[in-house]
């Protein structure tokens, strides 16, 4: 069962995807050191991978993505309680602020890196990462995401319940972005440690 | 490679220590009849598992359990704005209100039932599952989550950042309780998906 050939063309098509990705800039803005980190080791290819942000999510349910509920405002930087301001101010019955931390796809040549890349995750504070397929071309695909997330509702069925004045948005800007910050901390862990310690990947 | 007899054991012990803990009374309300159904597939064994809750949390960040985040109130029912008041009048610097759905986990007889069970999980829309331990003692582990998740912080550095009045807070936690409704939703059609077709788990 040779797949030597059949993986050296996922990790050239992930790298190059990523180039093109990047040369479009449809590429998170920071993401790419980190990813290219990580495809420095044989036997990782990552896919779709988002570093984290922050949104304005319109709908009643912020999770319904493409069924009732859409991106108002998105920043993979700083969210101000300006931008929050701005987009209440446009007349949305329902909405949410949320913070996510990193979501990262890789796949792997073994299930014996994807189960090592997961502990690795594990390790560096990505708990709710795991196996998501096996046993198709790509070899292993692995979910790296933490559990450090914000989603609060700003706006519930046209009733406003934060406090609007410039100090109490501030604040809860602040949680947001400490958030998101705080999922790239553990990608610095956890790119550190997987390089210091590839593992089956290397 | 004979592993009847190990996962014989393993199933034996799940169900066991299921019946303890209901016994004790550590089981959520409502969870004992899913954990049934599930644990009548002969290649599933689940172990800890919750069906969903809303909970006060203290601390800057709600995801830090034992470190500097800590549980100030939780239901497994419905959050009422009256309970939310009564937290939140204690004085907490930092205060979430956090609404999860369930996260089940299960060990599995083979990769292959891990595998149908993580399809299956993903197409009720646990799109947060995956196989998070492979080659153990009790086999696969699958870990059954979703993106359905509320997390609004309440006070930020002694500062109330929602507003107090009985309307909004109602509005709050009703969106906190659907949020955890929508979860046993899920549950539920998953629970059916799985007995109609269990395939390898069968």
């Amino acid at each position: 069962m040779s797949r030597r050939k059949p993986w050296a063309r996922v990790k050239e098509d992930s790298v190059n995807s990523i180039l093109v990705e990047r040369d479009i800039g449809y590429l998170d803005v920071g993401i790419a050191p980190i990813l290219e980190s990580l495809n420095s080791l044989k036997g990782v290819a990552t896919t779709s991978s988002c570093i984290g942000r922050v949104a304005l999510v319109e709908g009643p349910f912020h999770w319904g993505r493409d069924e009732d509920s859409r991106i108002a405002y998105k920043t993979h930087s700083r969210i101000t309680p300006e931008a929050i301001l701005r987009v209440m101010s446009r007349g949305f019955t329902d909405l949410w602020l949320k913070a996510t931390g990193p979501i990262l796809h890789a796949r792997t040549s073994s299930l014996d890196c994807a189960l090592h890349l997961l502990g690795k995750a594990r390790e560096s504070g990505f708990k709710h990462s795991g196996v998501i397929s096996h046993g198709g071309p790509g070899g292993s695909v692995v979910e790296i995401m933490s559990a450090s997330q914000l989603s609060a509702p700003l706006i519930v069925g046209g009733v406003v319940v934060v406090r609007m004045g410039r100090d109490y948005l501030e604040a809860l800007a602040g949680r947001a972005n400490a958030t998101v910050e705080e999922g790239r901390r553990r990608l610095r862990l956890l790119v550190d440690s997987l390089l210091t310690d590839p593992g089956p990947c290397g």
